[in-house]
């Protein structure tokens, strides 16, 4: 048998013999190694430790110190729900059950799952770990494996798909159970120290909705005990922050399914928090030198057929028929930029020309697939559209990483960078490529910003910088792009005329701020959980009589309030009422005005930290308050 | 014969023989009266002198002195022209040929002309108005009228339809021509001092766009020829002015039949324009306790089911399927806006609630009729609605009133008002109509408008006011609407709890202060011929350093200007060629600056009426820029 080489994290290479297990290797580097590998991560990808070896490849070995292990441990536990479900529910059908990023989930047939249920199952799962049951790898003959799947038509199709002329076929066993799987998974079933069923879902056999309805069972597992108990304490803390739980308390949006799934509707409160984001892009924009314009949201589809978003758009696009012409609403801003860009000629030192515009795009996402403002029929994003030569690249983005970082230091939300680079299948020439990376290189690099690489992973038509942030539950969302373009310009003939008076082609540059106001309203909401800073509160001030005498005192505050967003209480109810609702509805401050207050010409402030200050003047309060809006700070300190 | 009683305008009652013509009766009221008479007005309709009077009517006789006598004239004057036409191209056949409040048109089928043809034609005309040829009245059996249009199938047409059933059928004859036709018409050619033909476009029979293309020539024609003199001054100054030309010249915006016709694109300079008008609405309405909200383009039409609008709007609605349910793009929008005001129970003490938004909506016009921003297929209304008591109309109203008066003024438009009042088909009490119709008269009548009124002219869902606006051209414009609206509340089960605690139903208020954007900028443009107002203007100070040498002085004058929208010119021009570049852009404000100013630290300033003043320092130009925007000056004085 010949040699292959496997080449490991530290860049040493290891000749082994073609057909040697991932378990083999690791007993190669050293016997404890051996011992300890639960599985492999071949060229990237998480397979077993019997996984054998056939070609060159890069390997990592994976212990339960590793990352990776907690998505072995997961499936796992997935096999363990499983096995549990069968011996409550012997007439349950198995689809398929994989690890995910918080836990796992299995997809069942032919059952219908309550609360109870799922109690019921997670006791007996316990009794699964508790018996610690060895997890074991078996090769089956595949004509077994048909036999053994002929009243289950899911696996039946899998060894017909996924698994198709594979012989003999991988199984994994732990007591009673069996189930067609390739692995990797831990040793035995005790290693679950903590074991959690969260939730059913509907799904649907292979995602598409044209198939079975299937009940998805979402659950988590941890090595321990303590693991789990963290999870299910940050769950029930994200569910608080629900953005659709907080967004109807504060009476922000709604969506409806009269009006229209995925077609949110904002109400004042909302719609206040996006027009202050609004502005504040705009003056952000007008200060780097964009201008202002207004794309309609109908278009002839001739204009994507020219860009090429049709092809690529065409099943996500909401199309109609106009006088026995196709139209769409439409899903991008840019070809529209671009044509008011073409209306012009344009000289070399025209340039940098910079379009921005809050369009509203529209993509047709399955019904099933809608969820809040996360993922909508229609959103509206902050789009920017930049025509350069390609020397100005690394200005132009240098300047866009500059504020993107500093609206997010603004939010006050952590940011990571990804440079995604050319692609196997790009367009553009070579120099192209190479002008436009280096100078983001070199962008990234001087700025001092930390980011990763992901080689190849740009679009076909230019690379990006790709931007994620953390929320205060440590959770990552995807946030905007910069992202080159070489290939519009060249489809929509966009030219400028050099300094040698010969035409050549611009460069495009697509860039966002937030990226789609209901994703970023989204990220927002929950990571300030509704309790929004000053500037971007929808309410700003409650201002609380306390008794119905004091009414008129408190309106006259709000009127030299002037400017912010201030209500005041009417309502004839306690005091500590009053206080209590200014509370649930998030209200950054409530002053407290009684006759105390109104003899003195001063307010009594409570914040929504529940600080008290009483005595304050309604000057200095004023001028506390401007600083905080005017600054934008999102952690205030308290009056002084 | 009996009689019949005819009223004259001064409500005096004439009792004539039935059967008796206008011309009859106005000889009996007097023998000059009824040798002047030229036409008459029987109830609202202008009619020939020669019309018999069958029954009670309310008549006025028209002589050329009265202001229906131009109508009457044109309509000879559209004869002329048909005549020599006739001459010219005796193979056209004619089809319908009106008078208009500009002057006439005709559409003819069987020709192409051309500006020499039209030419020729007008001098045809002016022979036979010089020969002064007697106009006269001739009625003809049905018979021959169908076999003198045997080879003419629109004339054949009118026959069988409009004078169905007519015998005899009245003709009008001037020398050797006849047409078809009621009249009136004046007594002979010569009666007219000046006649124009002015263009020609393409119409269609009957308007239809599946019928035969025709030709249309529009010409017009006064007693006098300074009379057509001062109209075709008028209408080359309205060309001059034309928002189509002014557009491209000033690169506001642009429709264009790759993106669709009727949806226009905003380039940077009208998108600037734009966002100031919605910038300034926007804090009139915060200002006046509006909300602001966001509602989707997208509807599924259930909700304008319910709402009624579907059964009028849906010819003119864009439709779409989405996942085999019918959706539209939102021709209003109010059911949006009521829909959001649903989703809260509401107290009496709630009201008013008033939402606002810069909504665009989509209304399907005939591809023909589209033109420039005033015909469009989609428009954002500055669109507010209010849920108010009954007893709280009045002050909304007043407070709208003045808020649109504000705005006019701040404009400079002229601004005229009619109040509609109930129709005979309506929805709501008579106690509801009375107390609504009650209230705006109170309020046009104590804030002493002078106002119109229209009886029976209301929409059959609540009375209105019209608001129309003068241009500097003296054309009258619609302008925007306050509605009353008692069947949306209805159809839309809209309530609030009353003091009673019982549910009563809102009355809704659909108001705009501009109307449409895209109306309204129309109307700016023309009004101004470009000229902005500097808070309006798209560029609003260019900086032109009179050589290379003192750009970067330029640069850091606009640098101070900070907040302006400024532009230094680079280009290498003559200082000549500058300033008349910055004219042709129609920039308020050009600052010259050379080695002088450069010295003093001054700038040399010249505004748009060609004033100049030299040495003014930057502090004095700064603080006069910012006292003439801020307190949006339209006609401002020099600087002092």
């Amino acid at each position: 048998m010949s040699d292959v080489v496997v080449t490991l994290p530290d860049g040493s290479e290891l000749q082994v013999e073609r057909g040697s297990t991932v378990e083999d290797v690791a007993h190669e580097i050293g016997p404890g190694l051996g011992r300890d590998t639960v599985a492999g991560v071949v060229d990237g990808d998480l397979v077993a430790a019997a996984e054998p070896i056939e070609t060159d490849i890069d390997l990592e070995i994976v212990t339960d110190q590793s990352d990776e292990y907690l998505d072995v441990l997961r499936h796992s536990a997935a096999h363990v729900f499983a096995q549990a479900l069968g011996r409550l529910h012997p007439e349950a059908e198995l689809t398929i059950g994989p690890w995910t990023d918080d836990g796992f989930y299995y997809d069942i047939a032919n059952v219908d799952l309550d609360e109870d249920d799922l109690d019921a199952i997670e006791a007996e799962a316990e009794e699964i770990i508790a018996a610690d049951l060895p997890i074991e790898r078996v090769e089956r003959p595949r004509a077994e494996a048909i036999e053994l799947y002929d009243d289950n038509p899911f696996k039946s199709e899998i060894l017909e798909t996924e698994a198709a002329g594979e012989d003999p076929v991988s199984f994994y066993e732990q007591g009673d159970f069996f189930d067609l799987c390739q692995g990797p998974h831990v040793e035995s079933t005790g290693e679950i120290g903590g074991f959690s069923l969260l939730e059913t879902s509907a799904a649907y056999w292979r995602g598409d909705e044209d198939n079975e309805t299937l009940t998805r069972v979402y659950g988590t597992a941890f090595p321990t005990e303590d693991g789990l108990a963290e999870f299910l304490e940050r769950r029930e803390q994200a569910k608080e922050r629900d953005h659709r739980k907080i967004g109807q308390e504060m009476d922000l949006f709604s969506i409806d399914e009269t009006t229209g799934p995925g077609l949110p509707l904002y109400h004042p409160n909302g719609k206040r928090v996006l027009d202050e984001l609004s502005d504040y892009a705009r003056s952000l924009n007008l200060d780097a030198g964009y201008e202002p314009v207004e794309t309609p949201h109908l278009f002839r589809t001739e204009l994507w057929k020219q860009s090429g978003h049709y092809e690529n758009y065409v099943d996500d696009m909401f199309l109609l028929d106009v006088d026995d012409e196709e139209y769409g609403l439409k899903p991008m801003n840019c070809p529209g930029h671009a044509t008011i860009f073409d209306q012009h000629s344009w000289s070399y030192r025209d340039l940098p020309v910079r379009y921005f515009e809050d369009g509203k795009v529209y993509r047709k996402e399955q019904h099933g697939e809608l969820s809040g403002l996360s993922r909508t029929w229609s959103f509206t994003i902050d789009d920017g559209h930049l025509f350069v030569r390609p020397d100005q690249i690394a200005t132009e983005i240098e300047t866009i990483m500059n504020t993107v970082f500093e609206v997010m230091e603004t939010i006050g939300l952590e940011t990571e960078l990804v440079l995604a680079t050319r692609p196997e299948k790009s367009v553009g020439s070579d120099e192209l490529w190479e002008q436009a990376e280096s100078q983001l290189r070199t962008v990234l690099d001087e700025g001092g910003y930390e980011y990763g690489i992901e080689e190849g992973d740009g679009a076909f038509y230019g690379p990006k910088i790709d931007f994620a942030f953390e929320d205060a539950l440590g959770r990552v969302w995807d946030g905007p792009t910069v992202q080159l373009d070489f290939n519009m310009p060249e489809r929509l003939d966009l030219s400028y005329a050099g300094e040698d008076n010969e035409e050549h082609r611009p460069v495009m540059i697509h860039r966002a701020l937030y990226g789609s106001y209901e994703r970023f309203f989204m990220v927002l909401i929950e990571h300030f959980g509704g309790d929004f800073p000053l500037w971007l509160a929808p309410e700003q001030v409650r201002i609380l009589p306390v008794s119905d005498d004091n009414i008129a005192y408190a309106q006259s505050i709000a009127d030299e309030l002037d400017g912010f967003r201030t209500e005041v209480e009417t309502r004839s109810w306690t005091v500590g009422r009053k206080i209590r609702a200014g509370h649930d509805d998030r209200v950054p401050y409530m002053l407290i005005v009684g006759d105390t207050e109104e003899a003195d010409g001063t307010v009594s402030v409570r914040d929504r930290a529940e600080r008290e200050r009483d005595g304050v003047s309604i000057e200095a309060f004023g001028d506390h308050l401007e600083h905080e809006r005017d600054e934008k700070l999102t952690s205030p300190a308290f009056l002084d």
